[in-house]
């Protein structure tokens, strides 16, 4: 086992719509339960990392404003942003400028409010994350490009729209057992089935949805991790990559080629392979994210992730077991502090501290977080 | 000399109003200025880091965008930002990631394009980098803080507003002998005095303005360093600190701690103190912050920097020469571009590339970045 960083403490809020609270205090609920039971002073945090995409709320270049809530002051505080996959990105610098020793000690709190726009500026704002010259102007929108790459599979794979609509049946069963999550009603594939289309075939349950949350991860060089936890969960690998913003030069439309980089940096950092992870949180966006996932990430050969869900391989008592926390489809997908709830569901597996939905002996986990289209993948492994 | 990463290639566009390119052309042409004559493809670049603050122009999340049009994919892409000190804050998180070995080579690309909105509509969003529930709509503009500081400043120690008047002098000298330089023209004592009040005591000429541009640093490892360039430029410190967004809560209203925080941690790191520096670039967003930079990086004692630029300490041969490239205050601030091109006017100084207004023999030199109202300060040491 690499012991270089470790992830110490994760906590997240609970993802809602119309939290009610400012973004400082969402960011205090996150940062709270991370350092439940840490011994861990304000004085021993050597640097502070804000993950989040702009706009949403009125408040810019929030990362002083965060540290002066939770007393972090004079530490370094700055922002980084990949859209969704911002939080894994603020644990990729987190981990990399504790490895470089420029600091030992780092908290990482990712955060959206995004219940202050409505549905309809929300994703205005989101599409400006694409091309604003020559795509967005034009309707490309999250989900009509997640449609795109649904259409281009299920037409080179003979695949269903059931079996896409079983990766929700799956995800909103584990949704049902996460007191954290937005979304707890239990979905039959009848009603996914017969929800509206949002952009063929993408339909209202085969997409995540907007909400607020804050989550938050803290890493710590080995020497630190040892004195703050007996659990620490070390950083294995880290992997990232970056796709063309424009889709339509991409080298392919039914897999997104850029976490297939991002997964073999992490694996080949790691020393380990697909068949040596035993729990994955992986990004669902949409049902087809989580598909083009499996097989990105290696857990299925191209065409033949929809079995996996079938057979119900990626069922916590399965074979992979895949975002048993619900996913973004079940919690919300709060952008800025997905990724932070990502890795915490991974700590917390391998903490076995799961509940009912511990995957047995779980040793390696993976998370694998993705801004736009397929366009910013971080893939990173923990292992305890 | 501690060789361990170092600055490879530095680039800008000229800082102008209105520069009638894409954000994307932009970065390209700093870029451009960057690679020149040093054999570098883009296969051999591993990382993108691109440096703004939000909101001025319409595209979010430009990091793919700028990595597709340098041909820079699939290799990592992501954005940071500490308003104003985003560029150097870049230039951190590049070297970090370096000295980690999580990558050998990164470009970092600082812009802003300020002119799509109105100087009224740029001024709202800067202003909201204070805080948003009990600040900014009171009116904490950035002229408004500074102008504070520099009251206070007045009060204490008996200085005069000639005496910041003599900062700008200064700087408009060394920016009429920059090319790249937004304001060229030389201004006396008399017009910086006459000119508007803009919050007294700081009047129009007291003030740097918005621009448009960008700015390129590329760093690499000890061994790709020495296999590109024949004059690396060696990363020998880095510090970085948070104050207080709240202005009222902070320990001092002459000095801006934060930056006493930053550039002590990197003194430490580069084994050196301000006697060792040579040539130093600082964050003169208005007159009174050079004042300020002088003292708190240790130039001068407090109440005793006004004397400095007084006695031509700072012009380019005296005992401290800074900002001799025009600064700020004549170079124009395009936020994200800012940082880049500090490092930049020191990276040629310490190459012996600066010209007429080269310091001689000079071999430290530091680069003072800082965003918003002292609230963000990095200080960077830079040694050939």
């Amino acid at each position: 086992m690499k012991e270089e960083v470790a992830v110490i403490g994760v906590g997240q809020t609970a993802f809602t719509r119309n939290c009610g609270v400012s973004i400082r205090e969402l960011c205090f609920e996150a940062y709270r339960e991370a350092v439940e039971g840490l011994d861990l002073s304000p004085k021993d945090i050597d640097a502070l990392i804000i993950a989040s995409a702009p706009e949403y709320d009125k408040q810019r270049t929030p990362a002083a404003l965060i540290s002066e809530y939770l007393g972090l002051t004079p530490s370094p505080a700055f922002y980084v942003e990949s859209v969704c996959s911002a939080g894994t990105t603020g644990v990729r610098v987190a981990y990399s400028m504790i490895k470089a020793g420029v600091h030992d000690i780092i908290v990482m709190i990712g955060f959206q409010k995004m219940s202050e726009l409505s549905s309809r500026d929300a994703a205005e704002v989101m599409g400006r994350g694409d091309d604003t010259m020559f795509s967005s102007p034009f309707g490309t929108t999250m989900p009509a490009g997640h449609a795109l790459y649904a259409q281009a599979y299920l037409h080179k794979y003979g695949a269903t729209e059931e079996q896409l609509a079983k990766v929700r049946v799956k995800n909103s069963h584990y949704g049902a057992l996460n007191p954290k999550a937005n979304y707890k009603k239990v979905l039959s594939l009848e009603e996914i089935m017969n929800s509206d289309v949002i952009c063929s075939p993408l339909k209202k349950f085969d997409c995540c949805a907007n909400a607020d949350g804050a989550s938050c991860v803290i890493l710590a060089s080995a020497a630190k991790a040892k004195k703050y936890t007996s659990k620490p969960v070390w950083v294995l690998g880290v992997g990232a990559a970056t796709a063309e913003l424009n889709w339509s030069v991409r080298g392919s439309n039914t897999s997104f080629l850029a976490t297939r980089e991002a997964a073999k940096t992490a694996y080949e950092m790691a020393g380990l392979g697909p068949e040596d992870i035993n729990v994955a949180e992986v990004h669902d966006c949409f049902t087809i994210s989580e598909i083009l996932a499996y097989e990105d990430l290696g857990f299925a050969k191209p065409g033949e992730g929809p079995k996996l869900v079938e057979d119900k391989a990626t069922y916590h008592d399965g074979k992979i077991p895949v975002n048993v926390d619900g996913g973004l489809l079940s919690k919300g997908h709060p952008i800025g502090a997905t990724g932070g709830s990502q890795v915490r569901t991974i700590v917390k597996q391998l903490r076995g501290e799961a509940g009912e939905t511990q995957v047995a002996g779980a040793k390696v986990g993976l998370a694998q977080n993705v801004g736009g289209v397929g366009t910013y993948p971080n893939v990173i492994i923990f292992g305890r």
